[in-house]
């Protein structure tokens, strides 16, 4: 970190709450000499696992109330005006806090951050954007489930924050390419409102590479994938069920046998790298981009180590300005 | 196979024609004795690669046009009328064969098909379906890219064919189970489509059990995965592109260092295994349901070994009167 930077944690959310929380934060604590973490929820339920562990640039935020994991987005607005989630964010919005991290009710995150934060000049909803491993490296895709339906448009401002996301996050230095994720390579493929999308994409000052299909995202053929939140959060759940598939075979062949035993034996550092590689932790932390704020998604099962990664994603984003750079970019298309 | 069944493989169609699907149709000939292939195509290609080989259940039917890979489904409709998939499927119309294969452009095979059979009273648009390994088996999923945009009394539709097709082909007593692919598992995730879809199938008499997010495909939480066809096919080419991206990082890892290879020699017998496991060619042959008729699409890129695997589905499929099961199951949820 080149200057101080303060994170609000939602300190209950997520499957495990303060006890993946407060871990999460003292490890990043120990890791960033200028950062700074604010754990909002419950006083006592997180002094409870602080114990006599105490950090000087570790601070708690009262915040009374809880977001249910399956409460409903307007019930968490309405109800849950002293919630962990809303505070955490009400502290981005009042200057408290440079970003928000979360493990909380995805839905209610993104209800609530619209409504608290507002979205950029030019962008219509935020959207969702994580990073999927590729042969290569690692590519960005963005909406992974925001928007179940999406104009042309939205598609279209989608692929501007990408842009600007990876250029800021990766520091490359060309102009990031985007691809259209559709269900075939030729134009004629998909419905109206991609083939839509795709003219305006090429029409553009943005390096449009044209449509991707499924199988092709690992194949790096753009550092940017756009699609609409219905298929995004289709396909990269469907990537982490396979993975997690030929996980499970690879342990059976292991396990089956006395010579997959010891063969497992023999391999097991490899296999370790290569769960390393997949390791869904590493690519934790969705960011919800469009908004005039920092707000990181860490996944509801994540643990320490993986919430660390989140609060490290959003701690990148304060450096490098991004809801400002995008704000940018809106402001040159426009013109 | 317990009677006779004739099968039209358009011998020109997929990546390799017929260096592909001459040898294919001879494997099959050598295992089902009761199983009569017609290759449609031109005769003198199809000689070429037969040379002296003869069978006296293999037929030749003269084609003399090829629909391109990348031809657009209205022009192969409407100009190659003596193309070796046009003539594939006249023949089932005509009962000179009971099933048609082909590993061509699947939209103008979905087009032709289309127009030649018809579809069964009561389904408006045919399905792409397809298996897909599970932890504990294998589940089928509909449809996979014939339609872009579906609505939900289609999507029900793809329901009732799933739920026929899975009832014969696996030969499972029970009534399978049927679900929705969506974005979430509560009932107000997704779009208006998809929940009409899942409010009409709990009021049938089909197995519902609700939606399925793209990481539970894998745990067999339904037989039937219905879907749009353009989430579908975006599902199944993510699943196909993790597998390859696992492959790949396997492979690295063992060839990386003289320890990896060392390992990867211990663990090849596994490794093998895994990979049969997972060998896409295990799973090739996609029904196109909702025609009366029966057509297979074997994949563009499939060998010998795959295309035989998809003549297999079709022959299963000729045994159990697939599109007749459907018209009497269609007209059963009618009354």
């Amino acid at each position: 970190l080149s200057k101080p930077v303060t994170i609000a944690l939602d300190a209950m959310g997520g499957d495990h709450g303060v006890s993946v929380s407060v871990p999460a934060a003292l490890r990043m604590l120990g890791k960033q000499p200028l950062l700074e973490i604010i754990l909002v929820g419950q006083r006592d339920a997180i002094e409870a696992v602080l114990k006599e562990e105490r950090h000087d640039r570790l601070h708690i935020h009262e915040a009374s109330q809880v977001v249910g994991m399956d409460e409903r987005p307007a019930d968490a607005l309405r109800k849950k005006k002293d919630s962990s989630m809303r505070v955490a964010i009400n502290l981005v919005k009042e200057g408290a806090a440079h970003a928000c991290v979360s493990a909380g009710n995805t839905g209610a995150l993104m209800a609530t951050s619209r409504f608290v934060l507002k979205t950029v000049p030019g962008i219509d909803r935020p959207a969702i954007m994580a990073i999927v491993p590729t042969k290569t490296g690692r590519t960005y895709m963005l909406d992974l489930g925001a928007n179940a339906e999406c104009t042309s448009e939205q598609l279209f401002q989608f692929a501007v924050m990408g842009a600007v996301v990876v250029r800021d996050l990766e520091e490359i230095h060309h102009e990031p390419s985007v691809g259209l994720l559709n269900i075939g390579e030729e134009d004629i493929k998909g419905n109206d409102t991609i083939r839509e999308a795709a003219r305006m994409l090429s029409e553009s000052s943005l390096n449009y590479v044209g449509f991707i299909e499924g199988n092709s995202i690992a194949d790096q053929k753009a550092d940017v994938v756009v699609c609409d939140g219905f298929s995004g959060n289709i396909a990269l759940k469907s990537m982490e069920g396979t993975a997690k598939l030929v996980a499970h075979f690879l342990e059976r062949e292991f396990r089956g046998s006395p010579y997959g035993w010891f063969a497992g034996l023999v391999a097991l550092p490899l296999l370790r790298s290569l769960r390393k590689r997949l390791d869904p932790r590493r690519y934790n932390g969705a960011s919800l981009v469009g908004l005039n704020g920092i707000v990181v998604k860490s996944h509801g099962s994540a643990d320490a180590l993986a919430m660390a990664q989140a609060i490290d994603v959003a701690t990148l984003e304060v450096e490098k300005s991004v809801p400002e750079q995008i704000r940018q970019r809106m402001e040159r298309q426009a013109h």
